[in-house]
């Protein structure tokens, strides 16, 4: 199965993140969805068994920067109640990837058979809502410009371990304007819940990345000569290191196709 | 047994939250910690069964202001790794209740005897540390100065409930100058992982408290003529929530005989 196949945009999209979650629920939307629901955060989800939850919930508390719990929907239930009342995490991304014991095995619309009575929803906050405010500031990001995927490393920065859970911790790279490289610390730093400021700036290599046109996940982007690299803790930190643990069942979100809350990004701006 | 036969204050007392460890370890140190190794983080502590701490640290997680999460110890694990390297929380408390279906049945300066290997240890942030803040900054805490505990009280303020665990929250009150209220604001609202900002300000029916004479715990204080009264949520709220579930074994400190860290209070200072 091919996701790009699966691809699916009403004409007229709503603006409201229950309208759209309700397109989704009924498959009539399949895409990425940065740029909807504009101001609204979005997120990324990971689905694990209930034995391992008290570790992945561990650990993204012991790694905030890279790990930003929005919501957690316990065990037996369906509805992330407190960020998005009414909805069904088992129908309200436009698109799922199903791996068993770290691998792949399908990539769905709707994981209604997939569902066990013993799953933890885990909503990870991710970088639109930040970005969102650098695009207010008028900070030029380089992978919207190029309209491609943000580039992402591994990086030789090690996360703090929790139980089954642990590994390096990816990292995602926007150039920045010297001049903009202040305000955009300040920026960023409103948002501690989801990433917050940049964990390094500059060198590469002081962080384990040997080459910066070489991501390991995302597409590469120019750095012009006035520019830093700029490097951000990212959400996919969790989602790979709760792979390489190799769980029997563990259900994501397809990469872009994110879950839309009905909580504001100011709500998670601190001042 | 009372708590107060069991006072011990060696007549040096040193500064390291290190030595004030080893100290309580031997049990040559048995006293409330308030003033000592001052500005280093001292927390709350709940021991609860493994079966139970999923529940609890979504609750810690979904309410914030009363339950800051400063560092969580693993089943199977005893030491403090990340903010007190070296720590046992078996012995390095003053004095502990342990409590057996939400009854106290023993308090005690060393838990060896009810430790199990399933135990999962909570240290949570408590009102010192940002205490500490507002007194260099020139503010009077009453209850400082009439030498008695801060006045707690249970509001009407339901928590977000998780799991098995639900109840109200629980402040603690602080009369404040008019004049200076903006400036207490500023200072707590920089320490959002130890209660933060205050939860309400004035009138104290607004949030269920009928009689600031008649605290839940702790001890009245005078209110003067020129003060408000200013509520900041509680430590006390996960304990007593967690107490209310009456789990078959449940280890705290004893009121007042914090775990001292090695962390210092500016380290969870936000800006």
């Amino acid at each position: 199965m091919n996701s790009k196949s699966l691809k699916k945009i009403p004409q007229d999209l709503p603006e409201s993140p229950s309208d759209l979650r309700s397109l989704m629920r009924n498959d009539l939307l399949v895409s990425p969805t940065s740029g909807m629901a504009l101001g609204h955060v979005q997120t990324n989800l990971a689905i694990l068994p209930a034995d391992l939850a008290f570790d992945f919930l561990l650990f993204c508390n012991r790694n905030p920067k890279p790990c930003p719990i929005i919501e957690v929907i316990e065990a037996g239930k369906t509805e992330a109640s407190i960020t998005s009342p009414g909805s069904d995490i088992r129908t309200d991304v436009g698109l799922y990837r199903v791996y068993k014991f770290g691998k792949q095995i399908d990539e769905v619309t709707n994981i209604s058979k997939y569902w066990q009575d013993n799953m933890v929803s885990f909503l990870l906050g991710c970088s639109f809502t930040f970005e969102n405010a650098l695009i207010e500031a008028g900070i030029e990001l380089r992978h919207i410009s190029q309209k491609c995927n943000v580039p992402m490393y591994i990086t030789n920065i090690e996360t703090i371990p929790a139980g089954l859970f642990s590994g390096p911790m990816v990292v995602s790279m926007r150039p920045i304007k010297r001049s903009k490289i202040v305000k955009t610390i300040q920026i960023t730093s409103r948002f501690p819940s989801v990433h917050g400021a940049p964990i390094h700036i500059g060198d590469p290599k002081a962080i384990g990345i040997n080459d910066l046109n070489a991501p390991d996940f995302g597409d590469t982007v120019e750095v012009k000569e006035d520019e830093i690299p700029t490097f951000w803790a990212c959400g996919v930190t969790p989602q790979s290191v709760a792979m390489s643990s190799k769980p029997p069942l563990m259900i994501t979100h397809s990469p872009g196709h994110m879950f839309i809350t009905d909580h504001i990004d100011q709500d998670f701006a601190v001042n």
